[in-house]
């Protein structure tokens, strides 16, 4: 009936991350949140209290700025860089994991910018030498207006809903795609990726979100070879037609209500038959 | 020493309304959210509970979403129409506001699309038949890489921050700018009016977020005729350098920490000297 | 047809401050978010970026923090430290404002807290050697399950609300209340107040939640004669009893959806005749 | 290289339940965030868009609300009857999870309450029969004022932190922890499980939160012999000892700067050599 310790890890959550490359054609900048997780042989300090495998927050949070001294570049590597320096140069530990997020920002002058909607993110894990890239997105909010219908469902006797066939789709995209290698061009990726969830997103007709979801993952799985499998969550962000009738009035497909909660939550993965294993890709 | 009631008032806040247009050549989307606030004789309910001349928020939500069966058009006067409606039609009440965020929706197709940064906003104020415009717009976020300095200020025992004559500038807009007439093109006046604060933002060599912040009301001012008055309030998102010296590395401006809290907070108002009086467009 | 400044101000918002007073029976903990805010002659800066009349942001937060070094005490007072120093030791000041939130902790042992819900509140603002001190509580989110009413309000053609004699009443207090005079014993004012507000919500029979609010009022001015004003905000929290009989079942009160927006807003002022005149108060 | 779907569920998220008991004592209060999770063979519905094995999610939370008609009573068996109900009457269904939080009130009255902090889970997954049971608690803040030391670590070309004998220790507990069996007196579970946890906290010399950590699952593990396994995640919340010498102040650990980000994330499993295995309890 011995206790003992289980599966632990530790790191630096949400590091906020500024970088400026000051060219002389125009500025960029790179707005970054950078979250880093380690595991290994940590049982000392749990244990005893002996930290002396223990690698500081504060100097992951550290090494977070002084790596962007040399530059960042696209997330995805660097992720990989500070993955495998955390694993590889730190004795007691064996695995890291880097996520990061990154801002959207839009140009509006050499040295101005604008901050737009959507996030981009990556998460790197690396062990004994081998690392796994995820790309993803978030906070992708779409609608449309017409072309979704939901019915011919499975009904029990607390079904209320009826069917319909035109309603208001709406969802935020929250999107994670694992690559099949550990280099790539991330940034033409990305762009890929996005503009086919999106794409598939408005081309779908669609009789269930779950129906969109899949072919929102097919499609992105189609225009990139390297990408082996898509998770997608999608909250079903529900808009209420307004019963307008007390008022004397019809209400053909206009006025809506958009609820916040309860909200349906559509989850799923699009994979290749012959992705690569996913190892610790989804650590 | 008696006890009385003072000012008060009271709405419905956050009724979330999207409208559909279907017109043939493509949809459109109206997504707001719509707060309306009610002021007269409200004695007797907070008195004695006698309700005679309240007009249930629940039944404010329902008039916001039978407006908008006739069609919303621009919120300036979607809530010009709520406004006078609940102050003319309610015997007790004399004083409306309605205040309505638009969120940002972009064209992806002719029936789909993606939500964009920043809100757009506008507030009716409305007693004796007449009505007070202002139009606004949040979160517009906004960051300079350069030309921004900040140095001269006034010291006493407690500064400590070093002078600078160069660092980012970044903040959030929230403006509010209040027009002369109670009629106008309030699409048009929005997009000029969002554009001269972003010029004005990124065209001001700044000394300090007030000279910026002025700049921006002076540029709105002097591209719109019709606009009395604008008030602003910029947070200033600190971007610090990060001493990297410890690593044996310089950081010529290029490395930040982009700080939470705090955060410094600087409000003001650019006029018109002939612009006619608030009245209760601030209400 | 000039443009001109108006009203200004400017400060450091959300200093984060934590004081341990380190006692030998026992520590405390005092965890403040303060926010200060100055305004005077500072057209210079605005117009030509000239910061000499400018205390620097910077300055403010660092003082909140020096001034903790001898002790914090009650809220109010500290506010009125901070809000006296800045407008009478910088010369382009002339107006400060203070405002602090403190968070609840509870104590679990000699040095060992637990956060609980609720925060209180003080804003002190001051000019020309007057001073004007608002308490408050926010977020003491409250509910009764029966004792209010809702009927006899006024239709019209958009009226559908049914009328009920008996409803859920529930809501998060948002309350300042304004004392007559700058001294006083805060902590037990502040501990009779949010009791006032308890026992008056708890206490009476509602028919509308205006009635409540001003029972609140009333309460409270009638148990300390030192506060002269009280304002409060209040969310009506909607709970919906739901419509159980398409699954054959009846609903007697017991099953409800409570719905995040939109929500009832009730504001409402409750004084004493001989209230000293607000002044700068509610700056 | 054909493309497929993987794994996938889908369900109602935040179905929020007020349930109300009118005892002729008094009445209580049962506030729920209930979110439904459900799996199987849902192939069609992705790939066709056939329906016919979809229960829709609205049906998921009309059936909360329904159940909710008999009573909840403890929120692990208010989940544990959902989650049978969906997987063995919906055909398709093999797997389902329920998740709820139940947000805290404590009685003023009667018929009176007041919103309290932190907040009880838990999470019941079921399949073929077997159920599996967390129970769990969100947002206990906590804090030490002492107490907590944390040196000895590893250090790094990046390491600048300096080594401390004493420090405030300050988290917000996320604690689950999975029972052995599907069946207990959940309510006094929680409570010893919930004391355990403070009485941890407030109990350990602290050489690094990781020890803390463990204690904490340790001394719950020791007071319950029902519980098989407690995973905690812990953020460090940073409180950094304000430096007042340019202010010619010393500071013996009495002004701190809470900060917000970053802040560490100390996450760990503590479990029994003899516990069943954990099946689909984590799912």
């Amino acid at each position: 009936m011995a206790i003992r310790l289980g599966d632990n890890q530790y790191g630096k959550a949400e590091t906020r991350l500024v970088r400026v490359d000051r060219g002389a054609g125009g500025h960029t900048v790179t707005d970054l949140n950078v979250t880093t997780t380690l595991a290994g042989d940590l049982d000392a300090t749990h244990l005893t209290g002996d930290n002396s495998g223990v690698l500081p927050t504060d100097t992951q949070k550290n090494t977070v700025y002084a790596f962007a001294r040399d530059g960042v570049g696209e997330i995805e590597d660097f992720a990989l860089r500070l993955a495998r320096h955390f694993a590889d140069k730190t004795p007691t530990i064996t695995r890291a994991r880097v996520h990061i997020e990154r801002y959207t920002w839009e140009r509006m002058g050499d040295c101005s910018f604008r901050r737009g909607a959507g996030t981009r993110t990556a998460t790197v894990s690396y062990e004994s030498g081998q690392a796994w890239v995820v790309s993803g997105v978030e906070d992708l909010v779409v609608l449309n207006t017409t072309g979704s219908e939901f019915h011919g469902f499975h009904k029990d006797r607390y079904t209320t809903l009826p069917e319909t066939k035109d309603r208001i789709l709406a969802t935020a995209v929250s999107a994670r795609w694992r690559h099949a290698a550990a280099e790539g061009d991330w940034a033409a990726s990305y762009d890929t990726a996005t503009r086919s969830l999106l794409e598939a997103f408005a081309g779908t007709y669609s009789l269930s979100l779950q129906q969109t979801l899949y072919a929102m993952g097919q499609y992105l799985l189609s225009h990139q070879d390297g990408v082996a499998e898509v998770r997608l969550a999608l909250p079903n962000k529900h808009h209420f037609l307004v019963d307008l009738e007390p008022f004397g009035l019809d209400n053909p497909g206009e006025v809506y209500f958009a609820a916040d909660r309860p909200y349906g939550l559509i989850e799923g993965t699009v994979l290749r038959d012959d992705a690569p294993p996913a190892g610790l890709a989804w650590w």
